[in-house]
Order: C-alpha cells, then structure tokens, then sequence
C-alpha cells in the first residue's frame, strides 16, 4: 500500500510550506518511497486525529499513524532498513538527533524574518488560528515581530558562522550525499523559500549554496514546489 | 615510539587547560592510545615549530608532527582504524565536522564567562601575551570583557536549547557512548572547568548531568585534571 503524507498547505494547495513536512518529503524521497501527499490546512485537526496529536507531518503506512518528523525519520530507517540509509548508522543516527532540535531552533530564527509572509499565503480558514496562536506565542503582533527583521539579518547570519564553516568544507552536512542532518537543517530554510521572497542569505554565502545543492537533490523536488527564488546562489 | 601531545598548561605545570587539547586528549583516550603530555605555554612557539604552526593541540607521532584538533582527530581515525572509532563510519565523520565548528562558536561564548579566570592561571610569561593579543582580539580590556557575566548567563543558557534537548533523550551525543563529536563540545566546558569557579550550568540541567558523564569518561581523565569543581550535578 502507498504511504500517504499529510502535508501542510497554503491557499493554493499545492504551495506545500511546513519545514518539518519538508525533512519527511526528502526522507522519504531519500528511501526511494512513493508518498501520496494530502494537503492539510492547520485547521483540519478532525483528519489527523488518529495519530493522536494535532500537527503535521502526519504519515500513514498502511494502519500505522505517525506523527513528528523525528519520529517518522526513524519509523522509515527502522521499517524500510534495505533502503539507503538516512544516518548511516547507529551513531550516525545519535549524532542526527542534535541536527534534528537545532533545525527547530533554526526555524524559530528564520520564523522572525517570514511571519507575516506565512499569513498572507494562507488558506482563508487557517488566517484567524495562525494569528491569533503565532500571536500569544510571541507576545506582539506579528507585524511588530518582523518590523526590524532588516536590522536583525547580520545577527542571523553570524548566528550561522558554525553551519557556514562546515559547508565550506565539505558538500553536504552527511558527507558527499545528503542525509537526514541535511534535510532537517534545510527544512526552515526551504519553508521560507515557499511564502516568502525576503532574502535570507547571501548570494555568495556557502551556506546559499548548500541550500542550491538542496533544492536540486531529488530531481528538483524542493525546487519544483511553488515558491520564491531568490538570486541564483554562486 | 609512544605518542607526544604538546598540551597548554598554566602556570602549575598540571593545570591543562585548552579546549583544543582536551578534544584530543580524549580522543586518544578513545583509541586507547597512551600519549606522553608535554606542558606548553602560549609563548613557546619555538618548541613546536616543526609543526608549522604556532598553535596547541600538536601531536608526534614518530617523524610526523600534526596540529589542529580537527586534523589531528581524522589523522587517529586514519592511522589507527582498527580501534574504536570516534565518528562511526564516513557519514558520522562528515557529521562530526559540524559538531567541530560549533565547539569553537560555544568556546567564544563561554570566552565571555572566564577570560579574566584564565589569566589568573597562566605562568608568569605568559600573561602580557595573552591579555594584549585577547583584548585586541575583543577590542576592550579582559575585565570589561567579562564585566556583564552574570547578566549573559540567562541568554547563555538559552543558546544551548538544541543541546539540551538532545541531552535529554540520549545518553551522549553519539548515542551510548561518547564519540569525538562529545568531546568536541565538552572541551570548552573542560576548558572553563580548569581555569575558573564560575558556574556555567544549573545543577539541573541535563547538559551538566552529560557534562559528569564526560568528567567520569576513562577512569575520570578530566575529572582528575587540576580543576574547580562546583556543586555535582542532578
């Protein structure tokens, strides 16, 4: 049976926006596993109810619900073994764990430059719940959240010195294939690239380039997602 | 021929206390390497000259001379593969990079914590070299550098979030034992360890709890090392 994902969408449900969806659609791709993804609005919590929480990714592999991005990379590792493997090896699989919590800080950071572009690509039904509970979150409105985002770039991106040394040295976090490190850590950056045109990094950043190396991994499935595209990367 | 690591000490000969040596010391501890430790001070570029470099950690290993922390643990990796592996295979070494880059960010921070600590401690001709070339490099003097402490130490904590994270559902960063990537990260606790009895961490956060782990790591090689020791953790 076909796995199905359960993908979090814009209006436009093919705009497919959730940086944790983003590491299960590369993980997946990465096992060589087909997904029938279904477009989920952050409102529709009745159609994941069975994974017993409310948030996506949500996947279904036949009776089985999983729900957490960290929970289904080792769901997919455990159960498809024979495939390539998404942390090449136990210890690989320990040292991904710290990749996986600093791609949710990371997006926590990229969250204060696209807040308000998230809202504006909202499915209608979704704009009250995502203000209102991104509001109580972080205390002001998200119009004052991103004012001064222009001012806070250089702090981002020397907030990133350590990523940047690391993909200077080498193609991918994984060595010279991705692997799930990769797809965690590209997540927030590919989430901001599907609502928002405000740019992140520099053309001539390594870490721009990596993320180019990203969207062109799978025959272009990160790429080909709607999105904006920034300048080329060097 | 018996390994030599030229290993930053104070003015007490024992007290070893860089950060970078550490990474290796424990490193050849992994690999169940004895190394005979020579005390070096900032001011002896002459002695590891060889090495083309004027840095510590330095390794002999026979005719050869390696600097560098990072070189110096995929040369042992490389050399000596037949002992247990400190990156588990080729993607864990490519993960490891990261961990790398970010325990030289993580040592600037805790810099701002103990920089006045560590000249305390260093040998009489030490002590001009370090507080000229540090505050040129930090543009102010040591005490204003470190003035603040206390009120950073919240922001401080907050910037270890991913960590902690991880620390609370493993072990040790490479699983359920330590592997180079713990000791990259536990060098600049090491380090602060050595030279300083501000206290880093609360007792009850799982870092500290991972920090003893590290300290009892091979019949307790950091922690016997000259030291403070503050309140033992949860």
């Amino acid at each position: 049976m076909r796995l199905q994902l359960y993908d979090l969408a814009g209006a436009d449900a093919a705009r497919r926006f959730s940086p944790y969806c983003w590491r299960t659609r590369l993980a997946l791709a990465h096992k060589g596993l087909p997904v029938e993804t279904i477009p989920w609005r952050f409102t529709e919590k009745d159609t994941i109810a069975r994974s017993g929480q409310g948030r996506v990714p949500v996947l279904v592999d036949g009776e089985r619900w999983i729900a957490d991005s960290w929970a289904i990379a080792n769901y997919l590792e455990d159960t498809y073994p024979d495939r390539p493997s998404l942390f090449g090896g136990s210890t690989g699989r320990a040292l991904t764990g710290f990749y996986s919590n600093l791609a949710d800080t990371l997006g926590g950071s990229i969250f204060r430059f696209v807040a308000l572009d998230i809202l504006q690509h909202l499915h209608d039904k979704d704009r009250e719940y995502f203000r209102n509970s991104r509001e109580q979150r972080v205390g002001m409105t998200l119009e004052a959240f991103v004012a001064d985002r222009d001012v806070r770039l250089a702090g981002f991106h020397e907030s990133l010195a350590p990523l940047r040394l690391t993909l200077q040295a080498q193609t991918f976090l994984g060595g010279d294939r991705p692997h799930y490190a990769d797809y965690a850590v590209f997540g927030p950056f590919q989430w901001a690239r599907c609502i928002s045109a405000f740019c992140l990094l520099a053309t001539d950043d390594p870490i721009a380039s990596w993320r180019e190396r990203m969207l062109d991994a799978f025959d272009g499935l990160a790429r080909t997602s709607p999105g904006y595209d920034g300048p080329p990367a060097a």
